[in-house]
């Protein structure tokens, strides 16, 4: 469909890898006066090169491991800005015209919650004037301009939730997110060689996939384009091939039941044992915890012995000394007993709009893993998913069987 | 004098060397925190860190070795933006407040010349609330905000001339320009082990000093600086010694004649022969030049024989090339002879405001080279400079013989 996409205003965000070094930025030049051929309006969003912003983050760490949220934005939305100029100086090379800008000139306006602000509008007069003229504009993505004049950014995956946001206010045709891989996957090919790219899939199911462990797009960007309808082709920046349409409603009338499987080993499990089973106690603990910005994914808590529960619940393996802390803190207050960890878990998921209608998908996801002696640690479910904790050691063999019993290595769509 | 400095507010200019890494960005934090401690109030402008301009601009010549000049000023602004806002970092950690901000931030408005922008006005509103909150203010230096609202650079020593219209606009007490050399020396130092520091020095000799190849600051700070009276202290980043200030009327009674003397490698000569020697020719000549944005340095036109007469004059060597093909053509135009080229000259010139009221220093400075059998080549005199062009092989001799002669390694101020 892109392909041959023509007369369309379209929005593309290119990542760090895909525009890493002075070559890949001619390629991307390349492909972008390619649309441009055919009649195309282009809006590129660029990420920084490569590993530009690692490096800032560690030239700030050097001088100050606890920089202020606003100068790390100064620092940091400057990669973008390189990336973005180098862009427009590549097409210009090959005779087109383009014209580069930060977040702040093509008015993304912000709240001023820095290093991870949120977009409130964007004034795209000074956009549209330059696609008027007939040039490429190229917008340095992950930036904004706060309601106060600084500098901020827009947090993981801020770059895509650009192109997205900006695809919403300029009302574009398609927003092509391009990346290092080709589509998204029925499970990471890195570790599933026989992993098939999905040619569509659903916006509930990328939100899933992406709160499961799915790298490839972050969930905030794939929220905005969910409310406002905007189908997203992801897609890899080293090939003509096309990638994978994440859209409202794709267009199988059969859909197989399960679509994706993902593995995810950044996270920790930590128990509070022999807390008192009264009401209100598991809200303490969990608002306690959001309340100093931990996000908790999966909650357990088992059947009560005696008086007492057990609640085991899992977070970001990054975030293990802090909550571990907090939480000892807390057992003292509420008279419980030890706290407990095991950071040498593995959370597997199956994901796919199929289940809502399908019954026995999570006895079947069990009985696989039992079969093949695999213990399941915790379990959680929703509408569209199913998660599993295992033990670490045992998490890609958890990953590959599910891949195979499921049938995703001979998926259509 | 700046050592003692209480209560005042001091604009102060950081070199790209100052600052080239996270170590020096520190040390520097803690000199501008030792003025604050005195009751000064600082307004700190930065170049960039070390190399980064530089490789800036080998990115995008890779990329397009014609980049436009508007991506040209949002890729290089970049440097600029980062070395601020890690001063910054370093000045929290510790413990003092302090912001930074793009020359767009602070309202630097310039035209619209992009890669030389001229600084229209500033606005300084949002520098003094922060100045009035009690913080140290970092300004991305060699930069500003077009009247069409875009980045611009302000060319060669734009951070100087940052730092000096700041200090004008915020009618600062005191600009100091910190770089990698302790002030002005009556020659440089690399060549004349001899050559001494100047403790004061006037606005027009420094103005003739940078004219004549001393690289310590650009023209177009030190005119801003004598247009406004704007005292400016150049001194080094790397030690507490007192450097030269830069000033209208210089304390002594009784000046030396001669203060400094430059050494000038970087022009060539071109000779246009057999020139019709009639009036308008020689102005024909050189506002061709002119209109090619050519910087015609020294410029002689020997006695006539018979109808033609040969000019002769100095261009920076990096445009030999472009003025030779200029110059040809206009040759064959006029009609007259051959264009002649020497690039293998020094330019070896005599500055101090002394000159004015003493005869005889052109004399002397001829005997001496005369004395030292150096020939001279082309002479050009100002009211306070006198410049000779010899052969280069001879260019650091002449140097060394008029700096001993003249007792410059003996001055006092």
């Amino acid at each position: 469909m892109p392909g041959k996409m023509k007369n369309k205003l379209i929005v593309q965000k290119y990542g760090g890898t895909s525009i890493a070094n002075t070559k890949k930025i001619k390629n991307v030049a390349g492909r972008i006066i390619e649309y441009t051929r055919r009649g195309n309006k282009v809006v590129a969003v660029v990420s920084a090169m490569g590993d530009t912003t690692d490096e800032l983050v560690s030239l700030a760490k050097n001088i100050n491991p606890e920089a202020s949220e606003r100068e790390m934005d100064m620092l940091l939305s400057t990669g973008e800005q390189i990336s973005s100029s180098l862009l427009a100086m590549a097409i210009h090379k090959q005779g087109i015209e383009s014209i580069s800008f930060t977040g702040a000139q093509v008015g993304i306006i912000t709240d001023t919650d820095h290093t991870q602000a949120r977009i409130l509008k964007i004034e795209t007069d000074r956009i549209k004037k330059e696609l008027t003229k007939g040039k490429i504009v190229i917008v340095a993505g992950f930036q904004g301009l706060s309601t106060a004049l600084e500098i901020t950014t827009l947090g993981r995956g801020g770059s895509d939730l650009s192109a997205v946001a900006l695809a919403v206010a300029l009302k574009a045709d398609l927003c092509e997110i391009y990346t290092d891989v080709e589509g998204i996957f029925t499970a990471d090919p890195r570790i599933i060689s026989k992993a098939r790219k999905l040619k569509y899939m659903g916006f509930d199911e990328m939100l899933e996939l992406s709160s499961r462990g799915a790298q490839v797009m972050h969930t905030r960007a794939v929220e905005v384009a969910k409310k406002f309808n905007i189908p997203l082709h992801v897609r890899g920046s080293f090939t003509k091939k096309e990638g994978t349409i994440i859209m409202k409603d794709t267009p199988s009338l059969e859909e197989p039941v399960v679509r994706g499987i993902t593995l995810d080993e950044n996270e920790a499990k930590i128990t509070l044992c022999n807390v008192l089973d009264k009401p209100g106690i598991a809200a303490r603990v969990f608002n306690e915890l959001a309340s100093q910005d931990v996000n908790v994914d999966m909650i357990v808590q088992n059947v009560g012995r005696r008086k007492t529960t057990d609640i085991s619940f899992t977070v970001p393996k990054k975030k293990l000394t802090k909550v571990l802390k907090l939480s000892r803190d807390l057992a003292k207050r509420l008279g419980s007993g030890d706290v407990i960890f095991d950071d040498k878990i593995a959370k597997v998921s199956i994901i796919g709009v199929g289940m809502k209608s399908h019954s026995g998908v999570a006895a079947k996801c069990f009985s696989i893993l039992a079969k093949n002696k695999i213990n399941i640690d915790m379990i959680s479910t929703s509408e569209i998913s199913i998660s599993c904790v295992v033990k670490k050691e045992v998490g890609k063999k958890a990953l590959k069987t599910l891949h195979k019993e499921f049938k995703l290595d001979k998926i259509k769509m």
